[in-house]
């Protein structure tokens, strides 16, 4: 499995009148992750683009069990543990301060073209994560 | 089965850099289209919350299967077909306006106070969702 | 002076723990205003952007006097009064059920090529407004 | 002058279709500044509210000269040069990683408690920002 930690911090913006963050704001956070998770490998999601690739959410699932409040600060763990085929999964752990879990959460994606065409995944991309998933066992 | 239709446009605001609407938008179209869904059955939600009742999301799903661009006009139906225990159900499925299907989702929501205690669901949200839904049968 | 009425009803995830739309979220409502505006003359901003001319914000400004709550419905009026030149001028007023003022605006926009070079206004835009101004006096 | 610097980063969430950050994020980055500026001066806005006082917007102002875009680190100084009465005045310069100013912003902020009344700013926040101003003549 490929992991990597990301951290935000949580500001009004984020927070609905229930005083806890609103739900959809995880899925920004879970892209934030996923972003620094590939450049964490060495994939920068600006440069798949320049090569006429794009990775669209074709899934996202969001599973909440405790709620995040003003100025916590939160812990995204998102990974990835199947190596991609036509599809992407990665999936994510959000995390207090006090590491209990706030919410377990995947994507799914898509490999396009600017037109929208389904395109194969980058080779590198590929090799990457097979490399890394292998090395593990 | 208790539905309802919402319609809303997509503005700049929406769009990502893939000139499609970002995908944590649709959950904040499944809100707008859930609260006018039990608007219609008579529901406010500002009501149910002036008597300390809450209804956090406890999960959120959605599969997209065709983007949405600038300027274009969506359609979300929002349906209720279980009668509500300590969870309550609510399906979507957005719509373009020629009427293909460009995603569906889900929501599950649980009944709390204002302190965050599960509460049981208001007496009177189920028996209208009880009626509208026997009443087809 | 060209004005166009735009209305818009506030959700949950307009809303932070003061229990009042957060501020950030009238320069989207004011968004969603200037492209009804603009359509409302016959300028639609899909058609401006596929003759490679867009309109970034160049600044952009919100006073606020009242708040606005859960589920209340908002009402915002766009209005330009200036010719354009190298600038375009647009005015927001937004109002509550009631017509008491809750907010006022503007906006402040370029012309550039998708590169980001200044252009020069689309000829249509400034024909429209300048009939529709002088027609008023 | 009190001043704080805070960093972002620019992610697909923050990007519209011309590829640049969506105006009315800005806003979202003073917030978060704000409240990193408010807290390196030993005033948690979660503390202000417990006192029941709220610091809502009451102007806001944004003026871009150059555009961000996807994976830009954006450095965010908050400032504060004025010593608060029953308003709080704060500005914002938006630098890119080369130092270069993308844009610059200024807040008006009131002093309320939760039903909306006007309120005094709390004496600790003047008396800090006060020692803090005059420390430097």
């Amino acid at each position: 499995m490929i992991s990597h930690t990301f951290k935000t911090k949580i500001y009004y913006k984020d927070i609905d009148q229930m005083g806890i963050v609103y739900y959809s704001r995880y899925f920004e956070f879970f892209e934030s992750a996923r972003t620094e998770l590939l450049k964490s490998i060495g994939i920068a999601v600006r440069d798949i683009e320049k090569n006429d690739i794009f990775l669209p959410v074709v899934s996202a699932t969001c599973d909440y069990q405790k709620s995040a409040k003003f100025e916590d600060e939160l812990i995204i763990i998102a990974s990835i543990s199947k190596s991609p085929s036509s599809r992407l999964f990665i999936e994510y752990k959000v995390l207090a301060d006090d590491k209990s879990v706030l919410a377990t959460g995947k994507t799914i994606h898509g490999f396009i073209d600017k037109s929208g065409k389904p395109k194969r995944p980058p080779r590198l991309l590929i090799s990457k994560i097979n490399s890394l998933i292998n090395n593990e066992s």
